[in-house]
């Protein structure tokens, strides 16, 4: 059996988490949530106990900050439908860790086609504002938009999320433009 | 008869509010503009002065900076388009007023399906950047998240507008998105 | 033989430089890349050799940080496609300059139309992240919005890149929005 791979991305409270969710919840199998969330601070407590808060009964959540090609090995099967929620805080985590942000993501963009079944992954558009001022931040961008290209590339679908609706990027609209 | 409701949203200076403009100003109605901004210092104004030139006679223009709902129910009318610019100034309003935010979204969502006649709303999408330094900042990016997600769900039309140009949100052009 | 211009916009990091080079290169055509960027600090040194790595033998690269007008008229041609990368490096150029940027973005669309051969802008979307806090951030970011919209009215097709996948804004897939 094929595994299916969609990449949901848009900005901050775009509403992608929720649209990822539903389309998790409409696949029909067992819904496993996989949160790589940190609880580091009080903020980023609430927002994790929202996102909980939101899931009900029928999720099994596993946490994992780091390690998420071992995760997917783990959890990924054709009887169920993986969600990654999200891969911006999965990278602002390997950042902290201090580890090899292109090399991480070369290994988690390798391993998807050849998981054992359906994953989404949920992403963050973070470069189109004005550029930072700090060099970390400026860092963290470009490492995102790699990451968010590498993962376009390997995964069947990818819906760009703003105001809580979905525009499809891939399969593409407008796949022949040429000069 | 049926009020029609449009969501414009974008960045700063994308053009969505000349979008907005000309989308009244076809609608062969008399058009009603309700200007939410503050002139609280030297720049607004002149963002303000911008706007105004671009406008002519036809409009009416109407001042609200807070009670948004209130303005719609007296200004909306079957022979009339309201064009509310902006909600991510009244947001601001609102949050510089020590409002709750998530009551007055759901207040604004919750009216709009009821109007008199036709609104056209602008809206900014501020939640593509980087994760900004300060805590009000961030809390601002999460209520305006919101208010458009809520918006977007109550009006019939949603547009994104970038370089000038609509890409359409709503109705979809890929509803049938599924694993 | 009518020449044809592309405008390429998106976040940092979204692919865009990528897709615009795959474009030139597909038009069977001399490439001429325009570079735009000045080597001020060692982060933009690495940024350019990036770019440098990429682009093979069959390109031919001229610097111009600041007369595009002049560049494009002496290098444009029916047998050559010109990338532009990119404009908001120019843009950055002109303002460090203290030049007249709406005059120059006037210039520049205004010989759009009338160049010799194809071309391609490869461009920033910047005012989707929360408003600056600076002056001259907010400066820039209203002058590239500006520009934005100038140049997508005077180019025949404009392409949004996110996440490495183009999204086309023209011709628009919406032309017939209405109240």
């Amino acid at each position: 059996m094929v595994a299916r791979a969609v990449l949901v991305t848009g900005g901050a409270r775009s509403g992608k988490s929720s649209f990822a969710e539903r389309l998790a919840l409409g696949a029909g199998r067992e819904p496993v949530y996989v949160a790589t969330s940190a609880a580091w601070d009080q903020e980023m407590a609430e927002r994790i106990g929202q996102h909980k808060a939101r899931r009900d009964g029928r999720w099994t959540t596993v946490e994992e900050q780091l390690d998420l090609v071992g995760t997917l090995a783990r959890h990924c099967g054709p009887d169920r439908v993986v969600l990654v929620d999200c891969l911006t805080l999965w990278l602002t985590n390997l950042m902290l860790a201090d580890r090899d942000l292109a090399g991480e993501t070369a290994n988690l963009a390798a391993v998807v086609p050849g998981l054992a079944g359906p994953v989404i992954f949920v992403t963050n558009e973070v470069g189109l504002g004005i550029v930072p001022d700090n060099a970390m931040a400026r860092a963290f961008r470009d490492a995102q938009g790699r990451l968010n290209q590498e993962l376009a590339r390997v995964c069947d679908r990818v819906v760009l999320v703003a105001s809580g609706l979905p525009l499809l990027l891939k399969p593409s609209s407008c796949p022949d433009i040429q000069l």
